[in-house]
């Protein structure tokens, strides 16, 4: 017996039971049900259900997030894995773009003429091109500030930011920054937790809800 | 003051924090320097010093990647998330091509003509092209266990798995499977915690020692 017979389940039955155990394991994921949807999926990409507890979504989040992606707001990320992690099904029902901040032609020189990193140069040429965007940033916390400082400055304010930094230096304190701004709806996750996979489940979480698609949760 | 002259650091000046940090948080990393290397960009990547004791390096494991990285052996990647995580600099200094193997044109036909799933045929289409490849999987325990059913079935035989597919259904299970084949040498998460940016981590750890660049570790 080959280790797929053994194991082998169809994928719609292993989501099934994997959103079941996370109920089980975290018994008040508390939030509305389509808040509870994007908890679910953050945990389940995690592999962990302690992060429920350091998942932040601002009380307007899931549905200026939700109400940008169906008017075909584009999605904007700090990096590629970000990116191609995103379902193009989704996007592609919703006629939603998605693209990597870093892909901007100019970045490099922007960031040699300004002696600043890619990340937080590419923030600023995107600029007022954020302006009613869902901004995902799931890797550099300098990217995060870059674009708060945006924000701060009139410059752009995007419809929903996905802000989960991950590290020891600066990305706990990026985040709290972000979380601070109430004017900017946000999801994301205390401390020192984070990355790509994180902001791929509540983005695609939010793709779902968009479609229409509440899957075992709904 | 902007928040990014309050927060801003040199881009090697917060890794090299981070990693002072991950010393003092994982004051036993255990190993040799090179499996210690990994390791640290394993928690580096977390943001969770406890993804420390649930590492397992086999033996033979950062040896076997980088002779293999060094001779230009491809890595073949289960999603796209870790293709595009590769540092690209690392890959061409070396030769090494980076595929997924869903990018394979039979993946929807055979997976159709099986009735399995995409990342079930997409390993089945590859077979023995894995052989002596640096193979991660990071996302579906069900492609973990069809490349080992390969294994087992003497298709081929990769020079390293970095496996950390994630989650509560399988993946646990996958990887253990994993770490029993002593023959694969083997870098992989215990439990269910996992996902692509571990596995990202783990490649550029190995590409790093590959290349000869140590960082603030060597």
């Amino acid at each position: 017996m080959t280790l797929v017979e053994r194991y082998g389940l169809p994928p719609e039955e292993i989501e099934r039971r994997s959103f079941e155990i996370i109920r089980g394991l975290v018994p008040d994921l508390s939030g509305t049900p389509e808040e509870q949807q994007v908890r679910v999926r953050m945990v389940h990409a995690a592999g962990d259900p302690t992060i429920a507890r350091d998942v932040h979504i601002h009380p307007r989040a899931v549905e200026a997030g939700v109400e940008a992606l169906r008017s075909g707001a584009p999605i904007v990320t700090d990096v590629r894995m970000i990116a191609v992690g995103v379902s193009p099904g989704h996007c592609e029902r919703l006629g939603v773009r998605v693209e990597c901040m870093l892909d901007h032609p100019d970045v490099a020189a922007r960031a040699r003429a300004e002696g600043t990193t890619r990340a937080i140069a590419a923030v600023r040429l995107w600029g007022p091109r954020l302006d009613g965007a869902v901004v995902a940033i799931g890797n550099a916390p300098t990217a995060l500030l870059a674009l708060l400082d945006l924000v701060d400055a009139g410059v752009c304010r995007p419809a929903l930011v996905v802000g989960t930094p991950v590290g020891f230096v600066n990305a706990a304190e990026s985040k709290e920054e972000l979380r601070r701004r109430d004017a900017v709806p946000s999801i994301t996750v205390a401390g020192w937790r984070g990355g790509s996979t994180l902001a791929v489940a509540a983005l695609n979480a939010l793709l779902r809800l968009a479609t229409g698609i509440h899957g075992y949760l709904g």
